[in-house]
């Protein structure tokens, strides 16, 4: 419960699953268990209620540097609210692995590392220099679902 | 043999290798098998013939979000053809575990998720809700390898 | 050492740990190793004083195919570079599995392959056909970070 402690002391709260717009299907597992891996889906930026947090949009023109390292956090905690819901305790991940972090942005946007920090820094928070390390890319991609800013896939070791 | 079976009762077929132009080199494996998972590199949509499955061009300017659905499952069968090679027996994957659906497309086209469901709601149709179930991403690309309007790489699990 | 050997009677040398401008942060490993795998992050074309190489911007307009496919190279001695440094020996990878090269080009450039066998062909010539053996995906991104033009992330099997 050591990680639920430091969100708790963080002021930070784990979303419930993503409520997507009803004519939306989403027919995969936002995380997937084999072998000591825990795959993560792609997730975005969710309100506390659930839904997808704004401000929606590219970055920069739509949503600032600073607000997308703010929806890059968002979307660790929605990652970590569905590891929380597949594995039961959040101390079970005993290595982050990789992450891969995609902006939505300008082809002229070049800062993608200061909005993916958003993510990392929140990981390393919790997790520690050694549990919390982690391979990443940060990248800029034409466009992501439903407009997000950010989407962040990652993978994980567990006990 | 259960799925080759299952694809047949579709009247599904999988394609043969990719016939790519002649002057492009793709010097790299379809498919890397190695510690009981295969990975699986970045496959398009193929005709019959193995040549590559048109329509061409960008989601939803060029090729309809439907069409785009068509497409990915013919992606999901290139995929398929690629392990029925590399594996002898599609029965052997035991897991998939992460999709990565890519979808050429405008930067203000935000249904990926509806483009890509056309290979997951194969997959899942063929291996059922468990050994099926997969983690996922639907992104946005600039653009792909020979105006393809969908690429999709995987990470299965193999017996 | 036969790996850098090689690298030696190729005339290649690898480039120290990356320069960034110093008011970038990168909170991340460039290799994470756990369970016989490394997570390689993603890399770009480094000089040889560490240093991000040019040309810089998009493919083809301000970075012809052949400077892309010479700037993959310098991505695949990157990787080489961080994988030394962390294993200490090159010999110690066992098998190349999955490479992920990132192209940033205009959204109607479609030989993202052409760009990324300049990492391709370099990792086939060190590692040989066996070992050098990965699955691979080459793709379209709207933008990468310091405007590089190609970006490539992977993942390697280690003894």
């Amino acid at each position: 419960m050591d990680i639920e402690i430091a969100l708790d002391n963080m002021g930070l709260r784990l979303p419930p699953p993503i409520k997507a717009p009803a004519e939306v299907k989403l027919p995969f597992s936002f995380v997937r268990v084999q072998g000591g891996l825990a795959y993560v889906s792609g997730h975005g930026p969710q309100n506390r209620d659930g839904t997808i947090a704004g401000p929606l949009g590219k970055v920069p023109a739509d949503v600032s540097i600073e607000q997308g390292y703010q929806a890059a956090k968002l979307v660790a905690l929605s990652m970590l609210g569905s590891l929380k819901r597949e594995l039961g305790d959040l101390d079970r991940v005993s290595a982050w692995l990789r992450i891969f972090g995609m902006v939505n942005c300008a082809p002229d946007f070049a800062q993608q590392p200061a909005v993916i920090n958003g993510c990392s820094d929140l990981i390393l928070a919790l997790y520690g220099p050694d549990r919390g390390a982690h391979s990443r890319s940060a990248v800029g991609m034409s466009s992501l679902p439903f407009n997000m800013p950010v989407e962040i896939e990652a993978i994980v070791a567990i006990d």
